[in-house]
């Protein structure tokens, strides 16, 4: 597909959101340049989904930054906290919120994007079957627009300006799973899970793992990465 | 001198005015947490003054994130794109702007408040005798501080309200200095230059070196660095 409506960057986890919004944006004629962080996570198995889905949708390049977030701490994701399991999604946010994740994730993008000159930002970000995170709201995502139109030369001297998509926010589960399938990305290359086993499988059981199967289950398909 | 104001961040890089900024916010009663960044700037030289000066000043801690910038260039800083000197200050956004640097680090710094719960967060930004960066100037520090308060957990749930301070804001170069030797700031462990020589010395040229001259001149004052 040519692309006619000019360069995006795409926050890239490897999820089925954004791997989702990867498609989604490429469908409709960006030239997309994706976007992975390795921040120490516990589930750095993701990273490998990442590189799978932005091959497989021909993202024009993968760029992976590397920090250390452990430093930091303050998530079960990035300290030996444990993952909660097996409970239903629950009110409040839980220990695996990560401080300020998607403001730093945005901050990387919005650098890349001014020096490609791609004035639109895609994330996956969905407050429908979600975990609450606060980085993931509409009112968040509009004040990052509106601070990366004030941070950047591009914008302030009026040769760019910037916009902050998140296509999947108002979107259920099911319905993100039934886009995924329409726009022809292999659901199979995606990683969910926060807290893989030793064998290196999704544990089934942490908000990701729910969230995910609840997903397939309203769409009435299977989860092909199970299958494998 | 006892904590009376709770903790602080503090972004440190080792210069003039983030150096003068610790200084004062420990003298305003913060318990201060500094933190720096090694992004693989031309002139990485400030992290050792970074490092004395946090010592020196009796920050809490002393935090340094690793990444790399140069896989997103788009700056003298971190390319090989020569830094412009001997130029008196000019009008413009110099090619030593870092695309989006402050939002980056503001994004960090951001991250560790959450988890010290420190309201507060230090900035030495300056736009008074500066190199015009959008994201020095205070109506971004202002689309910041709105944005922490909707990015985070602990501000969402009530428990933290984020403050981003830039005590240095409207002050001259000279103030700047004033400033610091008030507060016992010793200024030879700052480091200023962003084009390092082969040996070691700042390279008097380039417009952090420019103002910084420009800042001991006005003051009335010799620079210890330049004596050492």
């Amino acid at each position: 597909m040519t692309s006619t409506k000019g360069r995006a960057v795409v926050l890239l986890s490897g999820g089925l959101d954004s791997s989702t919004t990867l498609a989604w944006a490429k469908a409709q004629g960006y030239e997309c340049y994706a976007l992975s962080f390795d921040y120490q996570q516990r589930h750095r198995r993701e990273l490998q989904a990442a590189q799978a889905t932005a091959r497989a949708l021909g993202a024009k390049e993968h760029l992976l930054i590397r920090f250390d977030l452990r430093g930091i701490g303050g998530s079960a994701l990035t300290t030996q906290e444990p993952v909660p399991k097996g409970q239903a999604p629950r009110e409040g946010i839980p220990p695996t919120y990560v401080p300020a994740r998607n403001t730093i994730f945005l901050a990387f993008a919005l650098a890349w994007a001014e020096v490609l000159g791609a004035e639109d930002i895609f994330i996956g970000a969905n407050a429908v079957d979600y975990s609450g995170y606060p980085d993931c709201r509409p009112q968040f995502l509009e004040a990052f627009q509106h601070l990366a139109n004030l941070a950047t030369r591009e914008a302030v001297q009026g040769r760019m300006h910037f916009r902050v998509q998140a296509p999947l926010l108002s979107l259920s589960k099911a319905d993100i799973i039934r886009k995924a399938v329409e726009l022809g990305l292999d659901l199979a290359l995606t990683w969910s899970c926060y807290d893989p086993t030793p064998e290196g499988r999704p544990c089934g059981a942490c908000d990701s793992c729910l969230f995910r199967a609840k997903g397939f289950r309203e769409a009435g398909l299977q989860d092909p990465l199970l299958q494998k």
